[in-house]
């Protein structure tokens, strides 16, 4: 079970044909690698590593001083690495073929030292390392490090494993403390948790090295390495990219302070969550403590959970969403979520997503913890994959808002000049069910089920068949095959069911998993009636959000018609109250329509506040009459909701949607 | 008549001993002064006109590149400016001779080529006017020039406009966009409106040219200068201050493109008023279209009134107060208006208020708009002079936060090592009944009364005394004893009393104003019954503020003492929820206290909303049960109110104070 990581234990389950997460997957592998395959052609990613030099490359960069391709060797990394995934149980000639001639190239792109780098060596090889702040060598080598564990696990091949511990080798004789050496760590962590991965495959020492130097080292002095590497450039200290929110605020890349010390989440979130994932993988590492003392794994296991903590209590949507803030990609102070740009912003960026459930993963398999499976369920339907992918596989989100806007209407693309994220959604469901399931470092025959899913697992000598329609159902067969000697089966019962469910076997509930013990034939029973969700007292507006399971809803245009007959402004649903129904009862469940969609109703609940005009206020911030005039008296109109992560996937829709809305005054 | 600024006829017109105004007005006189002279003595700014190189210039910059003693020639300035209006009426001998010696000490500073400034010449002078966008030497340049027009006005002296005639001729020699001059403008406003100011007082033509000037060129290709002039100091373009929110962000100090083209308003409060106040005054001046085109004038006209509007209508807070954002000390997005730290900042700076005046000012005399002179009631009781100086003229507030919190108590402070607000209110508080009134360009014989107040006018052959208690009592008596032929004598009602007042005489109503045409003895009668202010639906959460007369009104824990028996961080009233009585008239008014305020008082109204435990939340955004939960049941606690400027005046508080609540739900 090496790591017991999802990028390799996934290999012991399977989805269902047919079933919710395998018609994703199946999209995922049929449509969107070769169409990602197609844009690395296109865009001059897939040749790159010949290190020739391209025109492109002299274009100025968009934000300076990053230039547009410095992130190329990701982008192809992430599809070696997930279409590796898709094509161990699904093999194909022809993608087959371009992994192999990526991997031989990246090979031989590899310099006599050992380093590895597109940008650099065929553009600027003098100024290698000069910006471990802004230049993501090592973020980029912890991708390739990844796409390299994928390939030899698929394929058996370990020469691009040998290519990545060449440069971790050389990286040894680059970083560290020592005299001569740089003192740094990346800007964007990546390398740590690949680092990681890495030594758990390889054994190689000088990966745990490495990795730990990087995570015990970062934000020494206040993150002062990244001053000292800026005067050696020459530049001023003021000197930043547009995305430093100020000069010397390293908080941006949780670099501001030792992360043992840090204690609310900060920063660009992405980062933040690849860094949390590292770390918490060392805290479960059984070698966590050969490169650093126990005192200080302690310090960072602490760190990790005060640090989630920050985060789920205080700086996370109803989605499952993180970062609210467009300019760093990150997250602002707590409480503080507008939903769209009208109100300040709203990115919860895919990628950020993707590494919240990495994250998820490594703190279970310390230890079972239902909230934590909580907000990985609330993450995987509604603000990573389902949400960043087009349901044919063709289109992509990078920011997530809860509700579009004049100013930005809601949309899906084919790729991103950043394309970060896009092949990030394709490599995380080629290891979907890798994230549903997995063990426990006290007790490693375990097998725990974090999330319902149809499909089979054997792992680590248990097996399970799992039949069900979830989430649109919320009945789930359970047909225990065996179960390891000594061993416990342990199934999440999802938090906001946990009032309401049946099981028909004998199984103690504990920290919010039903503990099986004995092979037999099971059937769970979870009760879906929507829901519904208030925002917390102190997050501006009060609101309301659907849930529906796991699945949060959102109104869209597409279903409400009469939100095109409003002045253009007010078709973004923003001033919309609902008269909330005495009993969530009411709320109507339809059938699954041709796609495959439960839609909700509300019958005649939708009110649109009649919004006094600009020159009746004195001020924005006050009217003399009290709110709470709409514009249409009587019956309201019937308001129709999807599921938020289905939101824009449909022809007919102008980008008109929200997930959260205002509750009708009396 | 001049220009009808409220610096010159503040002379016409007297405050009645004793009365609301004239007790500020006093403290500043009496207190205020003498105690800031010694802060300039102490801090080395009284001495600093002798260009002497003192250790406290070596000090690195609190915030690059903008040295501690930037400004030190504009408090310096304000200083002699206010003193020269308080002694206007009140000679002082003693303050008279540190006028006149500040006064020599600036013209020997000054230098052969009419220069002038205190860090260029003490320090670089080999960087004169190499940062327009950051270093100020045009806004000292302003003050200057306001310090010089006050000592003319009282003395009579005109050695001070002199000096700055000169600095004018040497600057048309270094700005302009023919070849080898200078094509830049002020980052930081200010010596636009005061050369306009200088015109008018000394027809030197030079002025108006270079007003005119840098008012048209501003904003020109995106603010191109700035980039021009960061170029030639050899700087990177993302090189920037703190403040500055990214590189290019020229919108920071409105210079993003041409005012003419600006429709929202943008970046630092305090520049963008200081900056229309300019361009409003170039608008209503009867040479406007001496250096520029008709057309132009027209546009520049325009844009005032629509930047005003967007302030007015979609960034101002309910004090009155502008500007949300801490880093760039001024205005966010529309409807973005935060209370206090822990909810995203608030900022209102004092100077931004009394900036804001000067604009309304300029406003009034174009045309009367009740609304306008509305904002202005609201600033001058809310937000500038009452707001951030004590009642004992000794402390003064720079921000002015509508909400204290645990990470920002509520404060006062002495001085500021940016001290521009403190002998900002002074100043302003020396000439404040020129605020009160005035005319209009195009009937330059009407008297409006914008503002009512206590004392006395005679002006352009009107003369009306005015007795009144206001704003503690709603009863004003009105001698017209004179009115010039065939003039009008305007008197605005405000528009919060529009709908309930008695007025004895014959008048007219006409926007907002009552017009006298006849002398006589009048008598008005205002209902300042408590009114309870609803925030616009679009500002966050939906909250109240109570209002009596021209009073906003806030909770404070001194008057309120059950606020200490909450955790410590409840103690900022965040959760405190109001049951609103079914009629305002249910407000208690009580009797004025010693000190003279009036309380308001909410009986039995107080329940704070229990937040559940941050374990009880799956995330920041939900909670699966309403809100809606009170602490305590049955009969809710007595709220009792001071107006807002009030708040921080007495030593008991502990700085906990809010100004505007959540509602209790049914």
């Amino acid at each position: 079970m090496a790591g017991d990581y999802p990028q390799e234990k996934f290999v012991n389950a399977s989805l269902q044909p047919g079933s919710y997460w395998e018609r994703w997957q199946s999209v995922a592998r049929n449509v969107t690698i070769p169409i990602q395959l197609d844009l690395l052609r296109k865009t001059g990613r897939y040749d790159a590593f010949n290190l020739k030099h391209i025109p492109y490359y002299d274009k100025p960069p968009s934000i300076w001083p990053v230039p547009d391709h410095l992130f190329w060797e990701s982008d192809v990394a992430k599809w070696i690495e997930g279409a590796c995934y898709h094509l161990q149980n699904n093999p194909d000639a022809e993608i087959q073929s371009h992994v192999e001639y990526l991997v031989d190239l990246i090979e031989k792109a590899q310099q006599p030292d050992g380093y590895l780098n597109i940008h650099f060596v065929a553009n600027e090889p003098e100024k290698r390392w000069s910006s471990l702040r802004d230049l993501h060598e090592l973020y980029n080598f912890g991708h390739l490090i990844e796409a390299a564990l994928a390939y030899h696990a698929q394929t058996g091949s370990d020469k691009l494993n040998k290519v990545m511990l060449r440069f971790v080798d050389y990286c040894c004789t680059v970083f560290g403390t020592e005299a001569g050496k740089l003192a740094g760590y990346p800007g964007h962590p990546e390398v740590e948790l690949a680092l990681l991965r890495l030594y758990r495959r390889t054994a190689h020492a000088d990966c745990l090295r490495l990795a730990t130097y990087f995570l015990t080292e970062r934000g020494r002095n206040g993150g002062q390495y990244y001053n000292d590497e800026q005067a050696r450039r020459g530049e001023h200290p003021h000197t930043i990219p547009s995305m430093m929110p100020k000069p010397y605020s390293f908080w941006y890349m949780q670099a501001h302070k030792p992360i043992a010390e840090q204690d609310t989440i900060e920063g660009h979130s992405v980062r933040a969550m690849y860094l949390l994932t590292a770390v918490q993988d060392l805290v479960v590492s059984p070698d966590s403590t050969r490169f650093t003392t126990e005192h200080q794994v302690k310090e960072l296991a602490a760190a990790a959970r005060t640090l989630w903590n920050s985060m789920v209590r205080t700086k996370m949507y109803v989605t499952g969403g993180i970062g609210s803030i467009k300019q760093w990609e990150g997250f602002g102070i707590p409480y503080s979520l507008p939903i769209s740009t009208d109100e300040g912003g709203c990115y919860t960026e895919t990628c950020a997503g993707i590494g919240l459930l990495m994250l998820a993963d490594r703190l279970l398999h310390e230890k079972l913890d239902v909230n934590v499976a909580d907000v990985a369920e609330r993450v995987l339907f509604n603000s990573s994959i389902t949400t960043g992918m087009s349901v044919n596989g063709k289109s992509f989100t990078y920011v997530n808002q809860l509700a579009s806007s004049h100013e930005e209407p809601c949309q899906r693309f084919d790729w991103f000049e950043c394309a970060c994220c896009p092949p990030n959604v394709m490599r995380t469901f080629g290891c979907l069910q890798g994230y549903f399931f997995g063990t426990l470092v006290a007790r490693p025959s375990d097998l725990a089920i974090h999330q319902i899913f149809a499909g089979n697992i054997d792992y680590l000598g248990n097996r399970v068949q799992i039949q069900t329609d979830y989430p649109l159902d919320g009945s789930v067969k359970l047909k225990v095959d065996k179960i390891a000697p000594s061993a416990t089966i342990w199934l999440r019962i999802p938090g906001w069911a946990q009032s309401d469910y049946q099981f028909s076997g004998d199984a103690k509930f504990t920290n919010g998993y039903l503990a099986i013990t004995q092979p037999g034939d099971f059937q769970l029973q979870l009760n879906l009636t929507p829901r519904i969700l208030h925002s917390h007292p102190d997050v501006g507006p009060s609101r309301i959000t659907l849930a529906y399971g796991p699945l949060i809803y959102c109104i869209e245009d597409v279903d409400n018609a009469w939100i095109n007959e409003l002045p253009d402004r007010e078709q973004h649903f923003k001033h919309l109250c609902v008269q909330l129904p005495s009993d969530a009862m009411q709320i109507r469940v339809n059938k699954p329509d041709e796609a495959g969609i439960i839609k909700l109703t509300l019958p005649k609940a939708g009110y649109t506040l009649k919004v006094q005009d600009e020159d009746g206020f004195a001020s924005a911030f006050e009217q003399n009459r009290q709110p709470g005039y709409y514009e249409q008296q009587g019956q309201g109109r019937d308001l129709v909701f999807v599921p938020y992560y289905y939101r824009c996937n449909r022809a007919e829709t102008l980008g008109r949607m929200r997930t959260s809305l205002r509750v009708k005054a009396l």
